[in-house]
């Protein structure tokens, strides 16, 4: 029986890379709808649901993919609101790499040692990954800054990101501004972990302020498209050590991250009542890296 | 040679339902096309029927759906239409599965016995679904009564039913109105078969009517959402027993329903020239529960 | 590893055509975008490029069609844009079939013997098949004529056509007008080939003319639709001899053309660097006849 992907994206164009990915990962099968919208999602995923019997639909699955991370969350919601008894699928919500970006992001920051009880700061960390790297860091025990870097309504921004990372995730992140360099500074104090999920092209940390910082011992940058989010720092590094602290790269990031993509679509054919969200990708990017 | 089946849709979004059971049927590759004007299958199909030879053309299939029945009867027309000589695939209807649903209903009604000379209702039977399963009723042999149950223009609409019926199938059935309790009873006099197509959550033969009747003998359902269209039928009865009748609801149904869609599939690449509509489809089904 | 190719079409319902003669090829998966906008190439591409490392890029290849051909030169041009170092597929560009149609009847053209310093014309020959049947019959060295047909601003659109082909081809071609029989007689004066690229069902060239002609050794035409560009000729044609003369028709160049056009997407998956436009594949169409 073939393995069968239902791919749910909200762009005119279903992405590329998540189809490339599925049938790199095992998918024998990638069904492509575009340009999808929430309320057409439960006569698609009946489709899935009802051709085959509860023993099968584990060959049968669905990625919620898009570049809009809230119109994929909302979709998430949708699918798994259509599913009964055993009548359901294995579901993955991944809209613009948000979920497996951020847990190889993390996964590398743990790499050089235990952050319980440690500040970590995510910077520019509103966004979609950013908010799921904070309330990863936190379920791992640390204390972690969620800082906004936006000029206008700073605080209010943050605040509205713990909110929304509480709510979701059940953790408690502190917000904060750092719209300036000096601001920036004062968020990083005493933190051992940053992680920069700025826009692309975007410099969030001078390298004056990360090589000479007494307490930062790794760093991690999710941005690609030079200048880098910490100046310095090249794409392709990969836990470079330098002045005692580790330093990760976003290609050096995107490699493990390409293999929790790869590695999450093969475990929702392993059986068919997985919803795989940013904890449970997390736990595979662990499995993975451990 | 890979098995390539294209799929015509007029939905925006492509069948789900029809691609996971064109690839379990045997398609080793599904083009997939929603929201399909009639304007559009000519270069379609003409993509179809020019690149592989005449001998190879039994490897392409067309397989027209949609939600809008009238659509795909459109859509099939037009893809006919294309067709010269040699240069033809295989190709089938089954726009919101009406072929399918209609030909398996009325299999389990006639596994309850010969229905030649004998009054069978459609009830609610205006629609594609009803349609087709009263023209194959009557192909039977059986009297048919065509019965509509909403309230406005009843015997109008039942009429109009019946002369596209005779129109497209050729055979003659008699149209009745059900609008309330008392038409059903009426119309259901001396019937010994009773097939109900109303629309999804609309009961429309009462317990007490169906469980005292004097002549009925076989009753079916093709509603799955509650509540049934006969009160106290389960989805899953499959021909069950209850005071000397035979009941099939919508799932007892739906398995016939799905072989006969993953068999006519798979016929269509046994050849290049087939058009499996209701008639071609209903023999196929009677093999299958032969 | 599974060869995908990233089909991207101008046109809403992306062709079947060049899908089924993709999967007949040797695509394993084909990811087909219908509609597809030049400003939406970027992330489509990207999603090719940046999935497989450089040595896998091999098995990812981008076929740009539909049936605007300058919409699908700019699409090439886009596609072509988005690459850098190793990180690039191979792509092929036969929008409207315009590059495997054309290499194919010049192929067929020269089948009759060398046309160097040879005067050949190509009437109707403005239009995106024309224009590269010319400028590939000017690379081998013919001496070419370029006709327009239209009669309004007949010279002009001639003149137009031929620039763009130099620019475009680094050739010179002569523009001629031939908008009536005694035009069109004239500027075949002395020539030893022609090739109608007219319009589908648009007749050319008067069997008197042909049959009688002093010069005349090999006649081509591409239109299948009935009255054929060359009066007498039949689709079916692949090199009849008649009055000395070599004659043929649409689908006597259209069998060449499918084979061309498959190799050319064989040869997509062979490397990850090589641009398939009008040179490139006349060159592969010479080998599958050589």
């Amino acid at each position: 029986m073939k393995k069968i992907l239902l791919q749910l994206d909200s762009d005119r164009t279903a992405s590329v890379f998540d189809a490339v990915t599925a049938y790199d990962a095992c998918a024998d099968i990638l069904l492509q709808y575009g340009g999808v919208e929430a309320a057409e999602v439960r006569a698609l995923v009946y489709g899935a649901m009802f051709t085959r019997g509860p023993s099968d639909l584990k060959n049968s699955a669905i990625f919620v993919g898009g570049t809009d991370v809230a119109k994929g969350e909302a979709m998430l919601k949708e699918v798994c609101g259509c599913f009964f008894g055993p009548l359901r699928t294995s579901v993955m919500l991944d809209a613009n790499g948000c979920n497996t970006t951020a847990t190889a992001a993390i996964v590398k920051l743990l790499s050089a040692g235990d952050l319980r009880g440690k500040k970590a700061v995510v910077l520019a960390g509103t966004g979609p990954v950013g908010r799921r790297a904070a309330a990863l860091l936190a379920k791992e025990g640390a204390d972690v800054v969620v800082a906004e870097t936006l000029p206008t309504e700073t605080m209010e921004r943050a605040k509205a990101a713990c909110a929304t990372i509480e709510e979701r995730f059940g953790v408690q992140v502190t917000p904060a501004a750092a719209a300036d360099v000096d601001a920036t500074g004062r968020v990083l104090e005493g933190a051992e972990a940053v992680l920069c999920t700025g826009a692309a092209g975007l410099q969030l940390i001078s390298e004056t302020l990360w090589r000479g910082h007494p307490t930062l011992r790794v760093l991690g940058d999710v941005n690609a498209v030079p200048p880098a989010g910490i100046e310095g720092v090249k794409p392709t590094w990969n836990g470079k050590e330098i002045d005692g602290k580790l330093l990760f790269g976003a290609l050096g990031i995107g490699d493990l991250k390409m293999r929790v993509h790869r590695r999450s679509i093969a475990r929702l054919f392993e059986q068919s009542d997985l919803v795989l969200d940013a904890e449970e990708i997390f736990a595979l990017a662990k499995e993975l890296s451990g």
